[in-house]
């Protein structure tokens, strides 16, 4: 088992399977030493998505929950990309974006959850990223969070 | 004429003129193997590009028109930034936005249009990219839809 | 003091502090010659970020001066990041978002505030990229611009 295997069972963590394909594209693509992630949502597996708005359906907490477990889910698209979570050197950007009610504005504290569950696992020189975090008033399937990731890869 | 646009016009697909400049950006910048396309709109030409909201006042095949036409104008950005259109290698990474109601949550259907379009004129392998579809609530001149790229150079 | 520092002057623009952090981010990450910055708003120092939404709360004008003032604050992170706006050959990309009412669809003129400021300061050539310019519903803190660049570094 790869070393951020190893740190995710430690921190009690489980990432879901691989999310279906919900459109025409790829879940990751590499050049050179950078991988695309496609947006990816709060999928729990079985149970699907984690829907609703911020600031309407969900509050600040439960938000933040459905970054974390986007996080988990693009975790597990890293794995199947790379065979390995160990060959991801480290996040270069992050977009995280947060259906959310037009008079919520705490958006960065909803990404948190994406960016604190990266710090733990991969170590905050290596985890953390440039990050964006924005509202918008929909997306895909009514999901609570979408997030896209740009990764530097090693061999 | 180039084998790509030898197979646009084997599927019957002819590409908008150049759309007019509409703010101080370039429509392409190129670094290394690396070519950023700026948002692009349904352009059509003479009749302007496709305007409202997909879920109220545009069905989703309508939605899914303006992706297509959207990837048109993409594509002649790209014809006229590099000669050929066989220069294009891959398409990398694809950022999707529809202008679209509060309810609607069938963003990566939409995109669709714009994403099979890319299969067809350059084979799965290629024209198949990491992306990620999502709504927002307005868009510049009211356009359905507006898409940026990132697409992978050959000499 | 460096050139383009110089020519800041010369413009009579001076560079706000740099933001207190606004989330778990950095606000800069170079890979390779890229420099990735995270999503800026329009801080001002003392007096904050300017907030509000364009077509209900400001006007074009106002919304401008706001795109204008993000591009002062992200000129000060490349300073910190860099020590001198000399190593930044070029801008590549970017990404602007525009708080706005659903039915403003001026975005590309909003944005033409901090694109304008680029290219006064760096010249056109060097300060124009590639770009997207796009409607929100919401935006961190309610503020009115939320601005993130892709910029290329030199030694």
């Amino acid at each position: 088992m790869d070393t951020i295997s190893n740190r995710l069972a430690e921190l009690g963590l489980t990432l879901p399977p691989s999310p279906p394909p919900g459109g025409i594209y790829k879940p990751f693509v590499q050049t050179g030493a950078l991988g695309y992630l496609s947006g990816h949502g709060p999928y729990r597996g079985e149970s699907g998505y984690i829907i609703g708005k911020v600031g309407r359906d969900l509050d600040l907490a439960a938000g933040q929950e459905a970054a974390k477990q986007t996080g988990l889910a693009l975790l597990r698209t890293m794995k199947d990309a790379l065979g390995s979570l160990d060959r991801v050197a480290r996040l270069i950007k992050v977009l995280g974006l947060v259906n959310s009610a037009d008079d919520f504005h705490q958006h960065p504290m909803v990404i948190n959850g994406f960016s604190q569950l990266m710090a733990d696992v991969f170590g905050p020189e290596r985890g953390i990223a440039a990050r964006s975090a924005i509202g918008t008033n929909a997306l895909p399937g009514n999901m609570t969070v979408e997030i896209e990731v740009i990764i530097e890869v090693r061999d």
